[in-house]
Formats: C-alpha cells, sequence, structure tokens
C-alpha cells in the first residue's frame, strides 16, 4: 500500500486529488481554477487527441482555428446561450498595461479600454457562425465539417482538477447541413464515435443518451450525451453532441440557396469533449496503489527495472535489456528502461503503480542465468515468470488482455450500479445505500425533474437511446410516464 | 495568369494577401487583429507542427500545458521582461456579464472584478518560471527540458494576416539546466533544429545568427535567430532560441542543490516558431499563380483531374484512377482525386495552383489509351506525359527533386540579394535599388544601429555565427569595427 495515497474509502475525492498529483498528470496553478498539465499527463492527452482526431479524419471532418475572443454583441445574439454562459465569463476589457505615474507600479492603462469588450471563448459557436455566414452561399458549400482543438475558459465558482477547470482543452465540432435529418444524423454519428473511444479506447462503458430540456446545452434544440459511472457511483458526462437545429443560423443569419435556387437556413450540430476525459479515466480505473492506464492510450505501456548488486551484473543486465528494448519497440510498444541510479527497485515499482503503467517487468541476476523476465500486471497485480524469447509477443497479447479485461470490469461494476427504482422510498434508499445509475419512471415535467433533484441531488442523465418503452408511474409523482430515464447524483 | 491574384511586381503586400485569402489559408475575422485558420491552411500548419514536434522529442523535450492567464503581478518580476510586453496585453478584468437592469442589454457585471487583472499569456516565462519553482529542487531534476503548443496574444497596432496577427498559434520551449554552458549548448541546439526545419522541410534557406542587445528577447542575455529572405527584398525573422541566463530563476527565486549540496540558481533557455512560419512560406516560394507548396509538408502533393466527355469515358477514368489513388496512397503520397462534376477542368487546374499543390495529373480518354497520364509541376509549371506503369515511384522522385529545386532557387535568389556594403552611399543603393541582405561594418553601439534604421528604416538582423572577423570602419559613423553585420529591411 502506498502511504501516500488516501484510499478510496477513506476520502474518496483526497483519493482522486492524490491519483491526479502523485501521478504526475496535473498540478496546481498560482492562476485561480487553471490546473498545470504535466508532461505524463499531457502524454496521455495526446494520445487520446490523436486516436479521436484520427477518427474524426476519417468522417471527413477537418481541422481549423477561429480566435480565441468573442465580442461580447456576438454571445448575445442567440438568447438561450448567452443566458447559459454569461455569468462564468472571462472579460478582457484593456490592451495595454503601463507604469503606475504615481509609483503605484504596473497598472492597466486606463486610456487603453476596448470599444465593445472580448469574451475568452467558453464555447465557439458565435465566432464560428459569425464566419461560417460568409463561407456558405449555396448547397455545393455544404456539408462544411469543421473541428477545432482549443483552449476555452468558464469562470467555474468550484473547481475540481481535469473535472472542472476555469481553463480546459478540447474539441469542438461544429458542422453545417442543407437538411435537418443530416444534421441529426451527424450529431449521432459523433455521438457513436465518442462511445467506440470511451468504450474501445479508454476502457470506459459508457450510455448513450439524450438529455432532458432542461439539462441541454444553451442554444442547442437536442443535446446527446455520453455517461460513465465511476468508482463512487457517481456518474460523469463524458461527451456532449448536439443538434443545434437552426438556431445559430438564425441568429446569425447562415442562408444557403438549395438546388431549386430558395433559400433556407442552414443546420447545425456541435459536439465536444475534454480533458475532463482525464479525470473519468483516473476515477474509472485508478485503485488504491495509484492510477492504472488502459494499454491503447497509456503513454507508457511498459518498464522495465533492473535488479542488481554491482556494475557487474548490471553491465550483463543492460546488455540484455538494449536488445529487447529494441525487439518491444520494434513491435510497436511504448517502454522505457529505468536504469537510473538514484532509486531502489521497490521505490521505482511503487512510482511505476502510481503512474499506472500496465506492465513492469523485473530482469535480475537469476532471469539472466534463466533466459526469463518477471512480469507485473498493474491492473491485477499479477506476477509471473515467463521467458525471454518471444517477449515481444507475449506482450502485445498480454497488453490487448489488459485492455479487455479492464473494460470487463468497469462495465460488470457498471452493470452491479444499475438499478430499477418503482417507488420514491426505493429510489431514496438506493441513492442513499447503493448509488449508482437508477432507472426510474419520470412524469416527463421540468417541475418534477427540479423537485428531484433538490430533494436527493439526482439529476436525470438522460433518456437512453433505443430505451424500451414500458407503461410506469412517475417515482415522485405518480403521474402516468411511458419510459423509465436515467437518474444518479453526477460529477 | 489568375486574374484574381495581384502580381508581385503591381503591388507585392496585396500579392501576399491575395495568396494567403484566396488560396485558402486562412480569412480575416470579425476580432480586430485575429485571423481565422482555414482547413487548408491548418493542415499545412499540422504537417509543420507534428514535424517540428517530432524533432523536439527526438531531443529528449516533452510537452506540457501551462494556464492561459498570467497574474499581472507575474509580469513585473522581471524588469526588461514587462517593459517588452506591458504596451501590447489584453487585459482580463471581470469574470461575469449580467443584464443591465436598466435595459442596456448585456453588460460587463461591475461587481464581478477581479482583485488582480489577469495578462493573456503574449509568452509564457513568467507563469512557467513561477512552476518550475515547485517542480526543482535538486541537479537530479535537471535539466528539465518542456514545450509548449499554445496560443498566445499580443496586441499589435498593425496586423498582417500570419505575419503579425494579435492571437497567434505557437510553440515555446522553456528549459532549465545546471550550468549555464549546458543552457547555452540547449539554445544553439533548438537553433540548429529551426533551421534544418526551414532548410529541409520548408525548403528556406536561413541564416543563423545572434541579435544585437537593442534587438534581444525582452529579458535574454542572448537571442539566437534564423533570418530568411523574402522574394521583395525584405528579411523575416524565422524564429529565435534565448540563452536566459538566471534573470527569470532569480525573479523567481527558482534555486536548486548541486552534487554538493550548494545552492544556485538555475539556468534557463526558451524557444520558439509561429505561426508566421506559414507567412514565410507563402512570401519565399508563391508566384503570380497563387501559392507553392513544399512537397515534405504540402497538406496535399498530388491531386488528379480527370478530362472526360460524358458518363462512359468518366467511368472508364474513375476504375482507372481508383487502383493509381491506392498506389500512390500506398506509397505514402498525399493524393486527392477531384471528380466533382461541378467545374471544369481549367478551372480546377487554376484552383490547384492558387493553392500550390506540387504536382497535378491530368487523366483523358487518350491518355486511357495509351496508358499514360500527364504530369504538371507546380513550381515549374513544366509539363509531360509519363506511363501510368511506375507512377507512384515516378512521384516519389519528383516530390524529392521539387523539394530540392524550390531550395535550390530561393537559395540562389538569396545569394543574389546579399551585398557587401562599405560605405554609406553604397549602403543607402543597394537598400533603395536591390533590396536583400547587406553585410556592413558597425561600430557595435545601440546609438548608431538606432541612427541606421532612423535613416534607412534597416535593421541589424543578426551577427551571423561564424562570422569572419576582419577589420573594418562603420559604414555611418567610420569608427573601426571587427566583423560585418547583417542589415536588411524586415517584417
Amino acid at each position: 500500500m502506498s502511504k501516500e495515497i488516501t484510499s478510496r474509502t477513506q476520502d474518496y475525492s483526497q483519493w482522486y486529488n492524490d491519483l491526479v498529483i502523485k501521478g504526475e498528470l496535473a498540478d496546481y496553478s498560482a492562476v485561480r481554477g487553471c490546473m498545470v498539465i504535466k508532461p505524463y499527463g499531457f502524454a496521455l492527452w495526446e494520445n487520446m487527441r490523436d486516436q479521436l482526431d484520427k477518427m474524426f479524419k476519417e468522417t471527413g471532418h477537418q481541422n481549423a482555428y477561429f480566435p480565441l475572443f468573442i465580442p461580447k454583441s456576438f454571445l448575445s445574439k442567440e438568447a438561450a446561450h448567452v443566458e447559459g454562459f454569461a455569468k462564468e465569463c472571462a472579460v478582457v476589457t484593456h490592451y495595454r498595461l503601463k507604469n503606475d505615474p504615481n509609483g503605484g507600479g504596473i497598472i492597466v492603462d486606463p486610456e487603453a479600454k476596448l470599444e465593445e469588450e472580448l469574451i475568452v471563448r467558453p464555447t465557439s459557436e458565435t465566432i464560428i457562425w459569425n464566419t461560417y455566414k460568409t463561407w456558405i452561399q449555396s448547397y455545393r458549400d455544404l456539408p462544411l465539417l469543421i473541428n477545432q482543438w482549443a483552449n476555452v475558459v468558464r469562470w467555474e465558482m468550484r473547481t475540481r482538477l481535469f473535472l472542472r477547470t476555469a481553463e480546459f482543452l478540447w474539441q469542438e465540432g461544429h458542422t453545417a447541413h442543407a437538411t435537418s435529418q443530416e444534421a441529426v444524423d451527424e450529431t449521432r454519428q459523433m455521438l457513436d464515435i465518442y462511445a467506440e473511444f470511451a468504450e474501445n479506447w479508454m476502457a470506459l462503458p459508457v450510455i448513450k443518451g439524450v438529455k432532458t430540456e432542461s439539462e441541454r446545452f444553451a442554444g442547442a434544440v437536442d443535446t446527446y450525451c455520453i455517461e460513465a459511472l465511476m468508482q463512487d457511483g457517481k456518474a460523469l458526462q463524458a461527451g456532449t453532441s448536439h443538434f443545434l437545429g437552426q438556431n445559430f443560423a438564425k441568429a446569425f443569419d447562415v442562408t444557403f440557396s438549395d438546388k431549386t435556387n430558395k433559400l433556407d437556413y442552414v443546420w447545425a450540430t456541435s459536439w465536444g469533449v475534454s480533458t475532463r476525459l482525464v479525470g473519468a479515466l483516473v476515477m474509472a480505473h485508478g485503485d488504491d496503489e495509484g492510477l492504472i492506464m488502459p494499454p491503447k492510450i497509456a503513454p507508457l505501456q511498459v518498464v522495465i527495472v533492473p535488479i542488481y548488486k554491482g556494475d557487474e551484473q548490471k553491465a550483463k543486465i543492460d546488455e540484455k535489456v538494449v536488445s529487447l528494448v529494441k525487439q518491444l519497440k520494434t513491435a510497436g510498444i511504448r517502454v522505457k528502461y529505468d536504469d537510473t541510479d538514484n532509486a531502489r527497485p521497490g521505490w521505482k515499482f511503487a512510482e511505476y503503480e502510481k503512474k499506472g503503467v500496465p506492465v513492469r517487468i523485473a530482469i535480475g541476476a537469476r532471469d539472466l542465468e534463466n533466459n526469463t523476465v518477471e512480469i507485473a500486471r498493474r491492473d491485477t497485480r499479477e506476477k509471473s515468470s515467463v521467458p525471454m524469447d518471444g517477449l515481444a509477443e507475449r506482450l502485445e497479447q498480454l497488453l490487448v488482455t489488459i485492455q479487455q479485461d479492464m473494460y470487463n470490469k468497469a462495465l460488470s461494476f457498471r452493470e452491479q450500479h444499475i438499478s430499477k427504482a418503482d417507488s420514491w422510498e426505493q429510489f431514496q434508499q438506493i441513492l442513499n445505500e447503493k448509488g449508482g445509475f437508477i432507472l426510474a419512471h419520470w412524469d416527463g415535467t421540468a417541475e418534477t425533474e427540479t423537485k428531484i433533484k433538490e430533494l436527493t441531488k439526482a439529476t436525470i442523465r438522460c433518456i437512453p437511446l433505443n430505451n424500451e418503452l414500458e407503461q410506469g408511474n412517475c417515482v415522485l409523482t405518480g403521474k402516468p410516464s411511458s419510459q423509465r430515464v436515467l437518474f444518479a447524483m453526477a460529477y
């Protein structure tokens, strides 16, 4: 047991922070609510980003880059949109500093006040749709399938590393279409891509669904989402894909002429995932020893630690490992040989456990004699002695197995934590005692949704896609309902 | 001749804008001084970024991410640094908008004023060295080799697409070392990497040198740079690498204990290149028909255009091209088959010339009969008919040839535009009539440097590395000088 890391049962929230900080994913910064993403954390994000980027490009999307700043008046053009973001905006009001003539040091130059304030983008629909206005005239310009990797700022009052930070990194797709159906299809396609990424790359099972009206993105007609379950039984929204209808096209007057020369407003989608996914990964897979990285996106998949006494043994191990590393790299395995002499093997073992490296290999003098190595799996902590011959193939298979096992474990946990509640008592009891997702009937009103939230802090995470229709009665009001929706406490 | 593009002789500055806008690299935005990087321009930047990133990682650097915002007090901690950036800072003063109770729409909420203003980073030395303070204790923590890909903001009064924008994308490396020599070596290594990238990937010959004191980065002990020559005879600084000495370590109190347990301040470097490189590429290689992309970083290397009458011919060409495209992609060539039916071949030819695609292939009915294709080089505009068999190998070779020829052409232009001036009259005459770089003696004083700038607008671009020592007299003052320095008008 790592003494540095608080256990989950002791303090789940502190455990999470310990994993992020001591696993060297991120650090607090001097700027309120902003974090520093450390090299190990950033390498993880790069692997996630590169895979998502590949999936976006394979489905015909191109990257572009739009300004960081949004004129205040733009934000106001879509009524629901500004309502949703006005309360958490970083506002640029001046463009120059100067020396205080009264000796007060460096001050904001009052003469350098902007005519119109600029908002640091909380999301880019407005600046992008203002641009699309000049790019789109005819149906031949559609669909326009654009994605942007960017930083955004939302001045949240309560922040958590990765889960909720004032500045975060994300991608935001913004597409334009000639028909409503095509835009809906795009919205659903991107939701599927997010789900595929979460499940196949992050080993994180998710439930696809659609948000209720009150949980919708500010300016959307429909918000689709993927919802994951964390080990404390709370849900985490891992990605959203919005069908925006013609709302932004109308706000920014973006029309196109169709094949018959008829003018119509353009149909829109937007969709995004962020560095929040790193937080999801930490909470879904970590244990009391530290992080556990899914092999497919692990910055480092295999670490090799030598165990030796004296320079002579070390030299022999080095010689063997150099050729092993070469073999593993040729097989495409991300491997590191840690032969630094400033720490004992046991200390290194704990370090790489904290960082969640999927496989650790130890090689000592006896291993050299026997032509074996010791392999330790991070996820199960199982150890075994295996022959050096054919190690690359064995590891390739093992990494696939670990990836699958991690997914299965998370899926099994999730399946054990989806309950049905058919009465208000049962609903409260499950929430308080077991946690997790609750499938329950709801009368479909925002009023009841709010009431349930006030009473229990649980929210409707989504109406699952392909939901079975089933007659029942609202768990709170008893009014008739035709399907169960998914409730949970959430991050 | 493309009528849309202004010729270089007619209006060089307009020609540049035409290439950027009509070549679809970027667009103006609604935010003063900020641009939109369009998909084609962003794909170019991605190729440049990916190659640089690879070179950084191969030399042991890791990526990380630091906050967008810098507390005002941080900027003030290094005196020269704040002096250099205070006049062009975007300042965040508030964190919330609200509805004007007097009906004036959405306004900045006066109650949401920040206690300390935040500066949108113009560069990140201060926030990074404030962080390094907690990361560095011992020589074992050094060297720390970190790079960041980020957006930065400098509120420039006069902006030009890519060359000088209020917001731009860049990378900034920030390294920490135990000795002065190691930091100097790092500074020089990164300069070499920039030069290698410019020359081997952008086909852009550069002169490596060191800046005079007055052109140094704000806070640096020495600024190294690479300087390139544009077709109008003006120089463009394409990248800088700074030896920061212990200036930032002292400002942020970053010390380390060496092997003997002695405390010392850490030695620093920083280095960066930006989307400005895209502007350099446009101006170094473009012609009056449009952009010319160096094959190694071209978003698209080969475009195939079918020439046909009727669906039957089209179907036959399609069949052939599908297998050709497959062969080219297998060979790693970035190829596109443009079989859209909404434009004639001539129009498509002009479009891809504007976009600077290195090789265009046309296939018509006669080509099918003869089993040939027509190849057109963008750089020389030469056309030739070649057999379809072995096309992939031929194109691979051709792309290498084009890359080399583009470099040679730019180098030859540069060599023809480096002149020596031994008198003030000669100096002025060369500047006015021929332009380009001028190697001339200078008395080493900031006063003379300023005077020359005031009289001619020419600046000292750098003192070239490995400069020959040569006794002479300052071209303006006649005072003795031991070496020539490199002057030019510059972007």
